[in-house]
């Protein structure tokens, strides 16, 4: 019941605090017989690893994953994956100062109301380094995804920062591996740079937005009523840190359409179903569609930031605070992965419950 | 697994098609000594019920509830709440020249893909009947709300219709149930009844946004990491039919915000912690500040319209589509205490589940 | 999370007190396009229907099953099926003068531990009313088993009443369906007819043990670790009403046997794996070994006897009571229909999990 | 949905294989501020550790316990509690030879039939090792109920081994610490000193039958009808390796006893209900009754025994085999912890989720 846990049929649960010994996640559900290694696990945290250019935090986070159990020769046997992460760099010292205040923008009061406990030692349970078990994860319903589907391809990209878009006509994949920003539009990530460093220097923050696009995702798949596959996926992305809003297809833009212009009208192509256009995003009624599954979430500016802010302390008086330490200017950049490693969950938990259902 | 089920401590599952005897649901969970009893559940189906004005489908349904047990004389019990609502209006022959086709921006296609039926009868249970049962659910986690907490107070409005949106400044919660909008801008009303009107003789739809306030929710309730109040509630409504984006706070507008202006700033008022703003919709790292909780949400236009539409049917031939029928010219506005039994649901839901884990 | 649902991937709800409008039952995670019918269901009803010999409860039940919702046609769609029977037979008089006084060996003082109220109608949730919708939703898991295997065979009997056990080389199902007590011995049945018949004219009452059988449930099922197959049968057996012990297999005897006499062992027949022996009663590690499934569990004597009792009643005074009313003088017989159905559930749950995981 | 976890409210995930880097757990669902630490849980561990004498297997376990999150100088944070042991010694080459056979009474063929993987080292999660992580989480389970109810005791006994009981006379809780069988008769204890050296030296093994006793929990905890606390204790029983049997109170003697003698008569005592005797076990239509919890489990001989057995191997050939290594002569011994922790489980689970619906 506890918030520690996603996923049904495909189901992870997370543990650890940023600045306890080690995080870890275990997996259950995992099918057996899947060829499965840390090597397919790594390179997505190294994705998401801070410190890889002046625009993410600093802290070094070495994140070498370990599998520990689940896998016997190189093969999934069927039982739990355990996956563990040494903390490496656990600097309590920079959060000292602010033991007992509570950061604005951040979760300190609301755990404090919750819990009675003030784990002052960046965030506890509510840091951004629960992230990389989302993705170490997320990284094994990718696997499975591709071990039982036979062109699934899963992306993101930034499109948007400190309220510039990116011009949906650039749009080029291999740009958002050639850029720090995950950005797709080359021109957008040239303005980005210098207003991320403008911000930094001021020490500010951006917000920013998130496009997560699953491609070759079968139709038909998803739960009806509650369990809605784009329910689902608004949950996950919802649950990443600083996210404020979701959308599918066109999103709030929809409201705005009158409805000759928002359906998506269907021919036959191949002798199969084939959408004129894709409003929808991939989702009808919560079953997908067979078309692109497209996910856009809005990330609020870090918290963290260098102008004094009134706030209280848990002593319940009114004081103010300066958040230093080494914080990313805009935390939506390495959300970019966390996003592509959430929608690899949902995917991968509602692949299974169908076949739970109705088998493949 | 199946995606008919909500909740987790205070746990719905709904039943029954658009087209069949009965729609129904069972809440397990509700705590025992609560009084209770159809009246109070009726007022809020009637809020929901069709048929209430020119701007809503004229179909029949009269959504007399009946609760079937879990209560003894005027209490609840602690048992299953069984929920009962006859389908009073079954002209199924309004869908027959529709048996084979699959109507576009419906679930049509996807349930045939997932399925392999096609129950032809308006929807089955991707109708927005199904939503009545949301509703009668919703009243009694609304009344457990206020039977465990003082001063709850759970409301929604129609902020936006067909991209025309409300002034902010002439928000007035009596106006909600003075027009048929549910709008809180009484000028935004007048308006938007000369664009349904037109868009309705039209044969054409409109989208809207609904916005769900929910006040008095005590700080510190929710769940870290995954099952955040935020991630629950996002899901909430996304699971509303036609649904397509939900935002919480500034939602995709704090995307736009340096981080000093989206921070909420803390003061002591009356010793308790008082923010001096609610960019944050009144959720920090997935718990409640205490603050008026806000989500809103955007529903797409109505799929059935007049304008023919290119389709293709269940053997997989090339066709066109008209909608007739009796269908609502914008069903965000029936969304509205959709949105507010959502809320319910994720708010009791999470009581209960903070009293498992730390008592109240 | 309160009691009222079981199993995972094949899920029940069931609602509905003894005294109340109706009964009823949720059944969510059935296949889609299985072809079901009340005809399918009706027959297990009459079978646990009470009234069919001097033997049980004299309380007419018609125990008509009504499909509301999960099938068109014929065929299941696979959205939540609704099962309901109305209750006919509501004489809520015979219980009033025990409206304040806890029946010894009844769920009346927990109840009101629990719940601080006293529904004295029967028994409320407790009474063995409720096992009726066992038996309804066991039948649709049985036709779900049969849908998916090919020689699935699911029966049970009683194998001892008051200590008298029937002979093991007697058993022959053909007397199962023969006799009033579900006994595959037809002496053990002429000799239980006595003892039963004298309790009876005592005001007194039998206990009994039931025995149910799978056969043709393929090896390799079930879970590991906490669901194993066995524990999932225990715990469905267990959950009857007046069970108070549970086995599989050689059960509590296997305590008494050296190693060398319990293991089974195994040699090839047909290029299937065959085993000599079946002292496990089909499972190992808590997964199905493809030999008969082999469950026994002991049912307590009915607690409702004529004989003067001594209580407490619900102000905490002391008093006497005796249960007058129509009650069977061995529950443990209509518990036989009940534990195929659990089993049923059981199994069927364990296959859609499994197929989950692995496919089938 | 994989059987990996336990429990709802306070629930649970193991990992880890007996051969693997160690094994692990993580609990979900402890509530904050309850001080908690190894030296809360090393004990446990220490009294199922193997080697202890020679009636156990002479396998090396360190088995040192490490908490690595959810706990802040010295108290529990709310956020889920990891735990983890190393496997210190893992002499894999001991099961070299029985890489392709079956040992029957074991998992082996069921785990192959199953994952399609044979893991040989040990058993995998079919080994008893994974009993540890029951133990570790059981040591908090009975924490927590310390750290809510006043007056909590739970302990456990071997009642009979290889067929021969205890004297229920000469019970003496003291003697369970004082003799190698955790036996509470001392004259009992003697045979089996005997029994098991001569068991032991033929290369036999003997079952056992282990009694589980709860005193403090209060009355009207569990669940009703299906998760009734009975149903969820004996799926916990029954889930510990090598059980093949269940009972609550007097368990399968009640099937013979007739009604009057069964029923538990109540009295007031001290302004508190109190049963004149405790056929019940403690448990009525699924709720506690206040009165002693009493389960009894038993436990097979173990399967590993030096008689060559007749099996087969994966490629479907038919073996022998002689099971050699270290093994425990009778596994039920050390099965008495393994109870007591998977009484812990259930019972703070259920008081947990008693606490969601009604508070305590």
């Amino acid at each position: 019941m506890p918030g520690n846990a996603f996923g049904q049929a495909f189901r992870i649960v997370t543990w650890g605090e940023s600045h306890g010994p080690a995080i870890g996640c275990t997996i259950d559900g995992l099918p057996p017989r899947m060829p499965l290694s840390e090597a397919d696990i790594q390179p997505h945290l190294d994705r998401r690893k801070p410190g890889q250019s002046r625009y993410t935090t600093q802290r070094r986070e070495d994140d070498l994953v370990r599998i520990l159990s689940g896998t016997f020769e190189g093969m999934t046997t069927g039982t739990p994956l355990a996956l563990e992460i040494q903390n490496a760099d656990q600097r309590s010292k920079d959060y000292s100062d602010i033991a007992d205040k509570f950061r604005p923008g951040h979760a300190d009061y609301t755990y404090w109301a919750k819990y009675g406990i003030r784990d002052y030692r960046g965030g506890g349970r509510s840091s951004a380094r629960e992230t990389a078990m989302r993705v170490a994860a997320g990284a094994v319903a990718l696997k499975l995804l591709q071990h039982l589907l036979d062109d699934i391809k899963l992306r993101a990209a930034l499109v948007e920062m400190g309220g510039d878009r990116i011009a949906r006509e650039n749009w080029d994949w291999e740009q958002v591996g050639a850029n720090p920003f995950f950005c797709p539009d080359a021109p957008a990530a040239d303005r980005w740079a210098k207003r991320l460093d403008a911000a930094r220097k001021q020490g500010s923050s951006l917000g920013a937005v998130v496009e997560v696009v699953a491609e070759g995702f079968p139709p038909g798949l998803g739960e009806p009523v509650y369990d809605k596959l784009d329910a689902d996926l608004a949950k996950a992305m919802m649950s990443i840190n600083a996210v404020k809003g979701v959308e599918i297809g066109d999103g709030f833009a929809a409201a705005h359409l009158p409805g000759e212009e928002n359906a998506d009208e269907m021919r036959i192509q191949d002798e199969q179903v084939d959408f004129l256009s894709n409003h929808a995003g991939g989702v009808l009624g919560g079953l997908s569609t067979g078309q692109p599954l497209i996910v856009r979430f809005a990330v609020k500016p870090t918290s963290s930031i260098l102008s004094p802010k009134r706030t209280v302390d848990r002593f319940g008086r009114e004081t103010e605070i300066v958040t230093k330490g080494r914080h990313d200017p805009c935390v939506g950049i390495r959300a970019v992965p966390v996003g592509e490693a959430m929608m690899a969950l949902v995917l991968a938990d509602h692949l299974l419950r169908h076949r739970a259902q109705i088998g493949l």
